[in-house]
């Protein structure tokens, strides 16, 4: 029986930590920089001592193929993303990458034949921390963009996704995109503090909560502090607050993963004596299914025209953002969950809050997810870490999923 | 009988509206600019014409006397200040020093003889609009300054107080400070929405609400908005939101003017994805008596920190400012009443919200104030507005005070 190498997959993770680390002991290795190159360059020359050969499409997605019996196959798909937020952890998606990259290693040296091909993938430029909006390579396997619209988005400097892609080296061919996939699994830190609060070191994914952002503006009548009598008010704090706690109390109606947040609130002026007149604010709504999105962003916008009213104010709401909820092909769902059972190894299944790659492929292909317990759920921060005991377990657990499908005729 | 002779009145104050005149219809005239400057300049030449005498004090306060029959009887002080916050409006102290000018200009020019003399002043940078804090020069009066510690103020481009008032030419004598007040009486406009609210021209003063602000910092646990349950956030932006209309609805307990008021709120990192982790708040505690004052802000306390305990964030509150309550002197505050019933001008007593020079002065002399109605409440911004009629029943009830007080024997 072949068996991860948690030393080399360790090792490749802290490897990886040192392009972009940062003084705090995070890594800033945004999409197309140098660094994100540098980390390019460093999976590509692991994957081809490996025996893999690397290709890249035109969207500068990074493969690395393990040839099967049948290269004609449709390939099983595994890996996630190299790039990072600014000032971000060394995990992330480079773990989903390096785990795939352990995986196909083991499978290399082990001589095992697999009757069709596997490939390890790097998506390029997953965060959202460079170049609008995120996630765009894998948006355009699933024809949610062009590639002139995605080469055609801009940093803060000016500088465009397509002139990096080129300046970088890894503008491929789109002849080198994927073609039908047999199964897409992502490895992933689960990003959030469920897995550690159950004590369990794996999380099976189901989906992706669909999401609604809002914009909110709330208006009343700015005045001073003291001369103006509490009753003849129309506090825009107040009523913002109001709708801020009113929104928290909402989500606890619903099971979790469903969730509200007010991120940002700006009360204007703002100052120590002066009676808001303006709050802008924002409201972020997460529900797993479409139904559930719907009404509990509608309720979110009762209970806002409600209390509007009640406290004499104005609320203007605007629908920013909208995405459906994900989920995930269930007989992998159901394969992964039964692996990671079999290997003894403690879960949940859970469904992600936050957006990956794997929400665009499951457009295309049959997906599914696999999450790392996260220490203190926290993420996108510098101090971002996991047990290195769950990283090794999932490796086994991919190692086994990807050694099940790999073995199967077409699933669709 | 002696009128106020309103065209006048009128003229006065709109001409005095050119000086630092903004586009949009308000005045920006920052104390010890040349702007201010030009304001007092003008103020003495009017009080010149009219046979007063003008003299400056070291701390720049204009007094310009009418000379009584006792001359060494302490005198009558009636006054405001000339100065504006920034974008501020035509009213707010200057009808205070105008409504005074009429005053003596109809005392002088009736041959009305008096006892005592009336000194018309214009109180220096009443505002806290370019030096902070607000009301020094009154202050160093009622000792609670020293003239170093003023003249040692900079404004935001290092300029002091000293130097300003030297450049602009109004750094008089400490000998020609005010001695013993026999009663001071400041006309204002009321900056709040009472007493149009109950269809009143006039507001009899009763005094000045005390104060507290705190500065609140409540901190949680940032984590992303997507993968963090609700029942295991530490919200720092839900804690203060409650926290915010619990005491709006602690000062709905006691009946107006108490206050309570939250104008900044800043939450961190106030990004539409994240649950802030932190929320720097102001609250604003405002009441008429020491005890209340007290109270009030002990429950705003006690609120505070049982919100933080229930949503399991740590809340840190300081004291930054406290002012007492003022209360101005019974027996002005009844005569100032009786003439006001007696000239037939709809009335009711109010406290107020906001401070002034009558702050200070109440603390060495007989002090009472007298609020004109303000349109729509607002002050402090270019649409500031009065009803002329209402300006000319504050010069009359104003002119009958002044006349009384000016008969008698010393006071106290």
């Amino acid at each position: 029986v072949v068996k991860t190498n948690g030393e080399r997959l360790k090792a490749s993770l802290l490897s990886m930590a040192e392009l972009g680390a940062t003084e705090a002991g995070g890594v800033t290795r945004l999409g197309l920089t140098d660094t994100d190159r540098a980390a390019r360059n460093r999976f590509s020359d692991w994957a081809t001592a490996a025996g893999l050969k690397v290709r890249v499409d035109d969207l500068g997605i990074v493969y690395a193929r393990l040839e099967g019996t049948e290269p004609t196959a449709d390939p099983i798909l595994i890996g996630s993303h190299l790039d990072s937020v600014p000032f971000g952890g060394k995990f992330d998606g480079t773990l989903g990458v390096m785990v795939g990259l352990e995986v196909a290693r083991i499978l290399a040296e082990s001589g095992v034949c697999l009757r069709r091909p596997i490939e390890v993938v790097d998506f390029t430029s997953e965060e959202a921390g460079r170049f609008e909006p995120a996630m765009m390579a894998s948006g355009v396997l699933a024809g949610r963009f062009t590639p002139e619209y995605v080469y055609s988005r801009a940093d803060r400097d000016g500088c465009t996704y397509g002139a990096e892609l080129e300046r970088i080296g890894y503008k491929g061919s789109p002849a080198n995109r994927v073609g039908k996939i047999h199964a897409y699994i992502e490895v992933h830190i689960e990003q959030g503090p469920a897995l550690e609060a159950e004590g369990l070191p794996l999380g099976v994914g189901e989906g992706i909560l669909g999401m609604i952002w809002k914009n909110v503006t709330v208006t009343g009548q700015p005045q001073h502090a003291g001369p103006s009598p509490m009753r003849s008010r129309r506090d825009a704090m107040v009523a913002a607050a109001r709708m801020i706690s009113g929104i928290r109390d909402l989500a606890l109606d619903y099971p979790d993963p469903v969730t509200t947040t007010v991120g940002r609130v700006l009360p204007l002026p703002g100052v120590i004596n002066q009676i808001p007149g303006q709050v802008i604010m924002s409201v972020d709504v997460r529900h797993w299914s479409t139904a559930g999105l719907a009404e509990l962003s509608e309720r979110a916008e009762a209970l806002m025209r409600r209390i509007a009213a009640e406290e004499k104010v104005d609320a203007q709401i605007e629908q920013i953002w909208r995405i459906d909820p994900t989920v995930f092909d269930p007989r992998l769902v159901d394969l992964v969950e039964s692996e990671t059972r079999r290997l003894g190894y403690p879960y949940c299944r859970l469904t992600s809050g936050a957006g990956h790659d794997a929400k665009y492929i499951n457009e295309i292909a049959p997906t599914v997810m696999l999450f790392v317990r996260t220490v203190g759920g926290k993420s996108h921060c510098e101090t971002e870490a996991v047990h290195w005991d769950d990283v090794v377990a999932a490796a086994d657990v991919l190692l086994s999923v990807v050694h099940t499908l790999a073995q199967e005729a077409p699933l669709r």
